[in-house]
């Protein structure tokens, strides 16, 4: 045990059943969450999600992402891009971001996920305050100039079918806990306004925001 | 920020990239893991992953324990119990305990998990150390004999059909990190047992075994 892990060991309040989520939290020093980026390719959100978890992490928090390279190529590889298989990939990255949640993490998920009722399926997952949906509101014609991975031109020239924005709908969200507009302002006002919420919820502190027994 | 994630931060090596695993197991003071408890129904193994957790949290650790309960009834609740979907329930584990041990987290996973090819594939899934298999022995007569849900009475009354031991075969390890004889030890003499292995192998102190920079 690390002379770190021996110094927060003293701050449990022990009981002889299950460990909870808030045993987990006080030794973190922060609440679980998940913090849901939706938006068009080349909106943002990986940069944004990858900003968030580094600047956390920097500050002593623990965060993961989770992305399509990590998602897409393991728990969901046996999943294509139909309206079934989108659902369904979103529903699991969903439910894998509820563990972690539970877990006291504070998950980023960064994916497209267009469609409305798939998002609020994993907002009724979770808990009240334990989903934050974060719209990343870049524009297509915003995307489409930046178009970093060339994927709009090839949509535009139809080598990509059903693409978000081109040849799929988007549906934004119409009550999103934040709004970030990307084309309007920097990557790191993007976090930093990320940031921002997650002080003001209270979510980079112990739940309770005191000592146990105190 | 809490006192701890305070002072915690000073700890980090920092760099401009993607967060990495090793960032987040300093700030944890423990490496990622994935301890797979493989056995019988009523061979003991969700005590033992509930003891470990506790024990482990207790001392200021980071763990948690995918089981039944939050897995079934999420993630694979769309899955039964034939052969392709229990082994299409142990891979979707396999993959959410390779995002908590990439984490940092040591992660517990308790299902009976039959086949030794499912289980071989999860090993496959993750890196050289980071899958620890722990085969909780008891027998189909000690397991039978405390029958503690009722579950093979059912199952020898021909009620619950493919009812691993009974009805369906349970393939036991060839080469486990540990076995634990549950007909033999106290659950608490199976939980100092896993602790010892986790001690012994360092995965509950920081990686590199020194402060980052040391």
């Amino acid at each position: 045990m690390s002379a770190d892990a021996a110094s927060r060991s003293t701050n449990i309040t022990w009981h002889a059943g299950h460990v909870t989520r808030e045993d987990r939290e006080r030794i973190l020093g922060q609440r679980g969450a998940t913090l849901w980026l939706t938006g068009l390719s080349g909106s943002g959100k990986s940069t944004i999600a990858v900003g968030v978890e580094r600047e956390l992490v920097r500050r002593g928090h623990i965060a993961y992402v989770l992305d399509g390279d990590n998602i897409r190529h393991g728990l969901n590889k046996n999943l294509g891009f139909s309206p079934e298989d989108r659902t369904e990939n979103i529903r699991r990255i969903g439910e894998v971001a509820k563990l972690f949640t539970d877990a006291g993490v504070v998950v980023l998920t960064s994916f497209i996920s267009p469609y409305r009722a798939d998002r609020d399926a994993v907002r009724a997952l979770l808990a009240p305050g334990d989903f934050v949906e974060i719209w990343v509101s870049a524009s297509v014609e915003t995307c489409e100039s930046r178009d970093v991975k060339g994927l709009y031109a090839k949509a535009r020239a139809g080598k990509i079918p059903e693409f978000t924005g081109i040849s799929a709908p988007y549906e934004a969200p119409e009550a999103p806990e934040l709004v970030l507009d990307t084309a309007r302002q920097t990557e790191a006002e993007s976090i930093a306004q990320v940031i921002a919420y997650l002080e003001a919820k209270r979510i980079l502190e112990a739940p309770g925001g005191k000592r146990p027994g105190g």
